[in-house]
């Protein structure tokens, strides 16, 4: 795995390169997607089944036959390995408490003239899930996606997934019963977006669309944005990792590993103040490279999206991974917890030679849907309030606009906008 | 003024119209917004030069020029009268203590076997924030716009403001001087978007791009959507107005013409449950209408976009409104408050007939820019967290890996992830 020193001459080239790898272009396909999602707008469900035929390989013969049946999604739970079972209800149940700690209360607060001012906070109506199916079905993908809004108080979900040649995978219809979903479908692709931004005659029109997908899906999500709204924009997946000379190289190797085994753009950068560390994790890497069941999609990924880099101090490296603002964080140090006050962007931070990142994919309990390719600096991990909106309480008193309502009319005159005035010193008048 | 009744033949027909009005067609201006945004990415600086030559008509001839003088700001501040200086400080006050209670914080969770949860909550590091100036100046939205980004703790605060003629609203610099600005430029349109969210030699690029600004300004920010965060994408302004018999109709009429005098394309819906106070009102709007200084605009709003609906109870009302999902939502009933669980889509709601909307754009406290066009169903009035993002924080223990860890590799197993597997037991397997 390539090791570059920050006191390489060419070291802010290479350091560049690394960040501009993490953008992923959604303009290239902009104009494909525009056409996809226009055929849905105009012809609703006929388009979807030309989209089903022509991507997905099976012919949808009946409108209903896009809904999976609810008895599917049962039997799948009752014939999944006990063993499975169970682990899918501990990480349910997991997700789910975490995510109950995130709801936020409506408030109001009260002034002494009688003043009233709060804030609303709701579900939306309708939350449309875009779940990967087919070679990449992620289930644990559903869990996290549903139980938010679930938590939300979200009335009706949607679920949309492709399903290559009408199969599906056990494991999320497992999950989609598990999580009580009615609604799923099976569309995929920007298709499936398009569809619940819009709707069509099957498939209702929802008020956000959260989930992650290929680069087709980011760009419909992009797309449709303002017609309803979006979790973010997502890319390949990334891991970050920050070391010093107590950490593990072969923890280090398997870690990087288990992000670059997603996706040949997946990209996993090592930051270690130890040199050591850095040519050992670079031979564990190669070690356990051998025994991957998806070693080619790795071996690319390392090779080409991969990078250890040695720092001179902690501070410099939390600095460069500052700029980085990788999707996952592992913190491998002596302290590791003292150097969260550090840390300014990060999707998910995972402190400790005990927490490696798959921890969070599944069972720890906080969300897998996280901001990538430097996006961590402005989004959020997927969180109930993406399913949730607020809205402005204002209540005033005969006392709060006698006190307040000239400079409001003040500043109304100011900016020109006589009727706005004249709406507060009407009241005024009134006696 | 148009009265309908829910009860006439052809009501769905008229009550779709209105929905329909809301919607604001982004798509036809795209392409001339990414011709602009291309030249930005470019050329830097020389295309924003050439943009405020084609638009504000006035030559820059130095890149300094493009900074707003915090001499002038102060300046501004001194010399304006003290009467407005000081609903100005009033204004500013009470935005900052009502942002103050959004206020999100950092949170851990611990558990018995030694496993930390928690969410970390900090401010980006850059937000941006776009001020329509020229005619439709309006200083409060600086306000609005600034004091969220610096109760969140946003260290580098940027303004865009076009400046037709390099003339700057007088209370639009006090503002500035009054939040402590010292980044504004004199930048407008798709333009100032773009250089913020890809930045130029004298514009820093930002993490999130906020604030109010024309369909070129709402399309370039739904553009850069993923290169930056955005607050929302807006439209015209809209007012919606619940009432029963109770109303006074010559304030359900200004409250009306408040947001009709903004702009042409702004909407003002009045449902209420009393065929009386309907006719009054529509009376008393003729009335108004001939005083105000906006005239024109107010009656070709109120004329095209305005509808006074007779609903039959006052549950239909809300229904109606809830499906308008207004910007601001007026509530003139005899108990307003107890009408609060069913009003599920508003941006903001103003309670009991003292509180008009124009209270909320200037003195009241909540935020002033809002989510139009029935966006409210699923956008937020601009807060706090627009300008905010949260981390994951997960540790697990010893002991918490031994418990959960045969779990998630089994899940990881399935999903065909063997690194993510392996990493997990390669830690099992270490005592």
């Amino acid at each position: 795995m390539k090791i570059i020193n920050t006191q390489d001459k060419n070291f802010k080239e290479e350091f560049d390169g690394i960040l501009a790898r993490a953008k992923s272009d959604i303009k290239g396909v902009s104009s494909i997607v525009t056409g996809i999602i226009d055929e849905i707008v105009e012809e609703g469900n006929t388009a979807l089944k030309r989209h089903i035929s022509k991507f997905d390989k099976w012919e949808v013969k009946d409108d209903n036959e896009l809904l999976i049946s609810t008895v599917d999604m049962e039997n799948a739970y009752n014939n999944i390995d006990e063993k499975l079972r169970q682990a899918l209800h501990t990480t349910y149940d997991r997700i789910k408490k975490y995510h109950e700690k995130q709801l936020p209360k409506s408030w109001l607060d009260f002034e002494s003239n009688g003043t009233i001012l709060g804030q609303k906070v709701s579900a939306v109506d309708r939350a449309g899930l875009y779940i990967p199916g087919g070679k990449a079905a992620y289930p644990s993908s559903l869990l996290m996606n549903a139980i938010p809004a679930i938590v939300a108080g979200v009335e009706e979900i949607v679920v949309c997934t492709p399903t290559p040649d009408n199969e599906i995978n056990e494991l999320l219809l497992a999950a989609c019963h598990l999580c009580g979903i009615k609604k799923a479908y099976k569309v995929g692709g920007a298709s499936a977006v398009a569809a619940m931004a819009y709707g069509t005659e099957t498939i209702p029109k929802v008020d956000v669309i959260t989930g992650p997908g290929n680069i087709f899906v980011a760009t419909a999500k992009k797309l449709v944005f303002g017609e309803v709204n979006i979790d973010m924009i997502a890319g390949p997946s990334e891991i970050g990792i920050l070391a010093d000379s107590s950490a593990k190289p072969k923890y280090l190797a398997i870690d990087l590993l288990s992000q670059a085994e997603h996706d040949e753009m997946a990209s996993s950068i090592l930051i270690t103040t130890d040199e050591n560390i850095a040519k050992q994790t670079s031979d564990e890497v190669e070690n356990y490279l051998k025994t991957l069941e998806r070693e080619t999609i790795a071996r690319t990924s390392i090779d080409n999206r991969g990078a250890i880099i040695v720092a001179s101090c902690m501070d410099e490296a939390i600095e460069l991974m500052n700029e980085i603002a990788p999707e996952h964080l592992e913190v491998m140090t002596v302290n590791a917890f003292e150097l969260l006050p550090y840390i300014k962007h990060a999707g998910a931070i995972f402190l400790g030679e005990n927490t490696p990142e798959p921890i969070g994919d599944y069972v720890a309990g906080p969300n897998h849907t996280l901001p990538t390719g430097s996006t961590a600096k402005f989004y959020s991990p997927l969180n109930v309030e993406n399913f949730m909106k607020k809205s402005s309480i204002i209540n005033f008193s005969k006392n709060a606009i006698n006190e307040l309502g000239e400079a409001c009319a003040l500043l109304a005159d100011t900016e020109g906008l006589t009727a706005h005035a004249k709406s507060v010193r009407v009241r005024l008048e009134d006696k």
